[in-house]
């Protein structure tokens, strides 16, 4: 069946309202379009778990810091609605920037002592921005689950804690990282990269193998995971790292010992384009 | 019939989305307690308009200030819920602050524009902590409409704005000030007023009626209208004012001139206890 498409909140509301009225299941995949493999496979997630499936495509600008890649980034509506309609999604949500922000918007989500590490402290607005438009789209689209995916861990931590903490109806699942062939995480901005850039990401990748590997042998010292992948990173001439760390799933907190809640994270620039993955330390490393 | 009672965010939910399956609108009433004649006229404007009315009671500490009257606050559920029950309501929620603020809380709601002045001037925590708790009382109770009192003026504003910014979907009542038979602003501080200060205490309505009956006789510039209702304050020996001002209902700016969206607000302290009050100027007064 043809995909529907919602501009507004009432017309998505009112639709999902509908089927959930028909007793249908709904799933949720906010999205910011330039669909990749890794959105798809969270539209496949909810199409296999649930009765109906919505993807919202809205490249939320109050999550982009000045001088960041808001201008750039990638838009291609049409080709985003068809691929989402071969995953299987029922619903496009894609809001315009007036509706979503309207005059006079004034009324923020904000989240004390997760939001202000890693992503957040090399990117100080950043989850005001996502938490206000995850907060916003839920109310648009009141599913039953919502999708994202664990290549954004800090996200997933930050959404559920205020998923938690605002009573939010909604069950959070995330779901594993997709990688290029060669393990590069995909992302949006992989775009962005030249060929030798192309290369020389996938030092992201091979530095949370390195602390994998390390971390299976038994090193549990967090300060040797970390200077084992600066020292990958380091061997990348392109590559600039953001931050390198083993942290707490739970609080974000650095980690002095690795356990089985430590993940390894990291935020690079290749050239200008900013790159982060992660891997939590206890499951297994995705071999490529 | 006797009155439901829910003490989690889970049963409320599920009782509120039981009635909706079957097809019944829901009213809300957020309420601290204590409740007066105002909450009570805000239960009966819910019956009267909604299949099923839901009353909150909770006293919300978030949005008291260090030194204010969280511990004084009056706290008398059975009777509240009684008195919920008479007025026609369905639902109780009575949530405990251990589920509505869990260890590790830490997301806000917050605003910029509308609530850093008037009552945010003097309680700069306030209105973070009301559209906090506002915005988890709706999660909790997705109700179709809620009823809010006029007389806490810049909640009703600084809540509409919310709705609207966080595209949440209910409709916001806001119903007209019960008084005292001389006038008084209901409230559920007024129990903290000795006899003294409960006569005094009607400076409040008198400096609003003063403002009215200047308006209505063709005054329109603020400043006169405010000396005037300063002057019919400084008549009360045991009251202080915090504010009192003449703002434009939208912005809650200082006015210069007195027009139709004018609206005449006040904060005084009579002793101890900090009253509220406000008068649409384009508004009919209500004289007691």
């Amino acid at each position: 069946m043809a995909i529907q498409r919602a501009e507004t909140a009432d017309q998505a509301r009112d639709t999902v309202n509908g089927w959930q009225t028909d007793g249908l299941s709904v799933g949720f995949v906010p999205t910011m379009g330039a669909l990749h493999e890794g959105h798809l496979s969270l539209v496949r997630a909810s199409v296999a778990e649930c009765d109906r499936t919505v993807v919202s495509i809205y490249v939320n600008p109050t999550q982009f810091g000045p001088g960041e890649d808001l201008e750039d980034y990638p838009r291609r509506l049409e080709r985003d609605c068809r691929a989402a309609e071969q995953a299987g999604a029922d619903l496009a949500f894609c809001p315009a920037d007036r509706a979503m922000y309207p005059e006079g918007y004034s009324t923020w989500v904000v989240q004390e002592g997760l939001t202000e590490v890693l992503e957040g402290e090399h990117r100080p607005t950043h989850f005001r921005g996502v938490l206000t438009v995850v907060c916003k789209l839920f109310n648009c689209v009141p599913a039953d689950r919502a999708y994202f995916g664990q290549k954004d861990f800090q996200q997933t931590v930050v959404v559920r804690r205020m998923v938690r903490d605002l009573n939010m109806p909604v069950s959070i699942r995330v779901m594993p990282t997709v990688r290029e062939e060669d393990g590069l995480a995909m992302s949006s901005r992989n775009a962005y990269l030249n060929e030798a850039e192309r290369r020389q990401a996938l030092c992201l990748y091979r530095a949370l193998g390195e602390a994998h590997r390390l971390y299976r042998n038994g090193e549990r010292h967090a300060d040797a995971l970390r200077a084992a992948m600066e020292r990958v990173i380091a061997k990348a001439p392109l590559a600039r790292a953001d931050y390198v760390d083993i942290v707490d799933a739970r609080t974000l907190r650095r980690a002095e010992s690795a356990d089985e809640q430590a993940v390894a994270v990291l935020a690079v620039r290749i050239g200008k384009t900013r790159l982060i993955d992660n891997h939590p330390l206890g499951e297994e490393f995705p071999e490529h």
